[in-house]
């Protein structure tokens, strides 16, 4: 049960963004931008390191929400993504995202454990300095979002499928558009 | 030296701010709704919580312009920042406030650090679901602010009156406003 009345019955950061509009626009304005916006990391790039980044928060519902994301749109699927989240320095991925991967689990712990030689690995993988950036941002917003889930103790959903809806709702219609929709509780059932 | 070229010469999120306005806009957006608008928390209240998380995460930068902000809205002054600072339960501050800087510090920890008796007790000093919601938001926000400004590794203003001129002008013209404006190293010169 959530620490709080949030008024209805939405599954995680959901029913906190219905709970609090004011503070869900910006949320999402900032989603939709770092995990869609033009860039040249890939979306299921983005899903990925949103993903691992919240299972080292041991967030359970960014994690299975973002691992669906991933694995929708990402070539090696649900297999990549428990690869990835089991350890991304042995998973088949590129140089580059590996060394993304790595400032992300950084900035993960914290901003200060992010070093030198870990950004110069990542240009020295072809990472711009867009891509870096993108890629803190991206790790830093997830312990945020990680950390509203869990800090008000929301709801998980009852049955996985609704994660796997609510990403390709996502895909369909992004981050913002999805604020004023039925839950995905409700267009699962 | 920043880990990237952010191409212009501000300190701390306003160089990433300028560097990536796409990204700037949400987040600015955010802070205003968190720290200014409408609520029953004093501006002052929200200020010290972002400043007592930030020194949790270490994040030199936030912590002295979150301080210098509370410091300016507080009637207890630098002083009373000092000595939140430094422990808040022993610092001179309503039981509200003390219970919820104990949720904010557990945000800063982990959103599974939250803990359902601090929620209660929070609650018994009379805070509000809003209240608590609030807290621990804005608390998960400086997570993400924090790791962003020192993930980065942004450059400190070596001149410690642009904080104060900083948080002066935030209390004038918000956190929106202020990211059109010349940086606060030009106007404190």
């Amino acid at each position: 049960m959530p620490h709080i009345d949030v008024g209805n019955d939405e599954y995680g950061i959901r029913s906190l963004l219905t709970y609090r509009p004011e503070t869900a626009r910006p949320m999402g304005m900032l989603a939709e931008v770092l995990m869609r916006g033009p860039g040249t990391l890939t979306h299921g790039e983005r899903e990925l390191i949103a993903a691992y980044v919240s299972a080292r928060n041991e967030c359970s519902y960014c994690t299975l929400s973002h691992a669906a994301s991933a694995s929708v749109r990402l070539p090696g699927g649900e297999a990549l993504v428990d690869q990835v989240l089991a350890g991304p320095q042995s998973a088949p991925i590129t140089p580059k995202l590996a060394a993304l991967l790595l400032i992300a689990g950084a900035v993960q712990q914290s901003g200060k454990a992010v070093r030198e030689q870990d950004v110069a690995a990542a240009r020295e993988a072809g990472a711009t300095d867009l891509e870096i950036h993108d890629t803190v941002l991206i790790a830093a917003a997830f312990c945020l979002f990680n950390r509203y889930v869990d800090g008000l103790a929301t709801t998980l959903p009852p049955d996985p499928a609704v994660y796997l809806a609510s990403a390709q709702r996502n895909i369909d219609q992004g981050y913002i558009a999805t604020l004023d929709q039925p839950a995905a509780s409700q267009q699962a059932e």
